[in-house]
């Protein structure tokens, strides 16, 4: 089997689209507080954008909130965008955002959950327990993981931004972590796409690596300057999440169109300018 | 309201115990590998234990693996909890094994998720997104959390060990933060019983704090040691969690009660050297 960045970079060139789409049913977002108009919402949403989708990103959360129902509705997206691909002859992988992590038999039933019963390609981990915790996840080179290394959020400081005793950051340290793990070509890193500093730490740190970087759009990343510092030399390695500035659009698919094609344009004038 | 610390403390002094008994209905245990099993194996377990739990503490991977049965089956344990608790006449606090931890309105949904949708009393949580993504869980004092701080796997080590440039360990300043957050005596800490060293820096650095010290038995802490190492001046403050080592035993109710009355003795004994 090819690994989970080999897929993907088969689905980037397919699609020539960064894009990830977020698939986050807030329930403010939803015409009625239920796990139905969850479904809804997202099964529309992978419909209009599903051209320009280098990737999809549903949200467990936001299932989650609706209990049982909310369960199979996340089955029911993830079926949907397995049969789209199917339509267009293109598979687009999908990635759990879970932030999971947890140790032993735990980590094998949250792997089993994520990668057998739900069937998705790749899913979010916490990095904090170690190793042990993520090895349940990339044990087989076509499932992928991104570990959380540096986010968006004000409050990713507390912790992230510990200077250690060698003078690494600690997410630093968990970027070259993730270089040296990253053995069979399935890790990745969440890097927010507000924090250009921390964009190009990361990417000296991991050349080769694939980043998820939220903060475009809602989140206010400047998208020039974050893939400037946080594109590969080969002008991929970054997937660009968005799920507001789309799902809030009168048009999905067009405001996605759009995106796309902003971020091709940035990527080759870098590229040309490299 | 009274706060999830003062919350658990009555029902430790309700029951004599510092004993967590851990709801994992792992498929190994179970009679048949499925969502009905997993509830069964863990109403007998509830039933046969209750006497001596100061808390219940199911595991959410063991459940989701089950997908939406699954969590159909974790609200009807959390429910039966509640009941049996009625019955007692002492009210039983339910802690979420999940260790989430995301941000903004994803936090906020796996908050309602667990504290309105399931109505525990209290969930793990990762520390590493920051004081942020812990904000929505500890907003209501009767709501408790646990960060993870040392936990008790092999591969802890790789970034909670990390020694930072004032000389704490990541560990002991997750401890230190987690020591101020506590505004309104609901966070506790998660600290591997298999770690004596960590207990007590972890200790000094959190006075005040619960710990969950989980390593008992299955994972091969020694009780004594621990407990001298990580309880408060007043006797209180860890949770024993244990799982298999009660829920294998041929008679789960036993075994509850000898580890309840090992703890208590040796609790005693070190009360009466302080």
């Amino acid at each position: 089997m090819e690994s989970f960045f080999s897929f993907l970079e088969k689905r980037v060139d397919d699609c020539s689209s960064l894009l990830c789409i977020g698939l986050d049913p807030h329930v403010n977002d939803l015409s009625a507080p239920t796990a139905d108009a969850a479904r809804d919402f997202c099964l529309n949403l992978v419909k209009q954008t599903s051209r320009y989708a280098a990737a999809f990103k549903p949200n467990a959360a936001f299932f989650e909130v609706f209990g049982a129902e909310g369960w199979t509705a996340l089955k029911d997206v993830i079926d949907a965008i397995q049969a789209e691909s199917n339509r267009m002859g293109s598979m687009i992988p999908v990635i759990l955002d879970a932030k999971r992590g947890d140790i032993a038999s735990t980590a094998e039933a949250y792997a089993k959950s994520a990668f057998e019963n739900l069937d998705v390609d790749c899913i979010t981990l916490s990095p904090y327990l170690g190793k042990d915790s993520i090895e349940p996840f990339i044990r087989k080179s076509e499932k992928g993981v991104f570990l959380l290394c540096k986010t968006s959020n004000p409050g990713s400081g507390d912790l992230q931004d510990l200077v250690l005793s060698d003078g690494d950051l600690l997410y630093e340290h968990v970027a070259k972590l993730a270089q040296i793990w990253n053995a069979k070509n399935n890790i990745g890193l969440v890097v927010g796409a507000t924090h250009i500093d921390a964009l190009k730490r990361v990417r000296a740190a991991a050349p080769n690596l694939w980043f998820l970087a939220p903060g475009v759009g809602a989140q206010g990343g400047e998208l020039e300057s974050a893939l400037k510092a946080g594109l590969r030399k080969d002008g991929k390695g970054m997937l660009i999440p968005v799920s507001r500035g789309v799902a809030r659009a009168e048009k999905p698919g067009l405001a996605a169109a759009e995106l796309r094609d902003e971020i091709l344009a940035i990527r080759s004038s870098l590229i040309a300018n490299a």
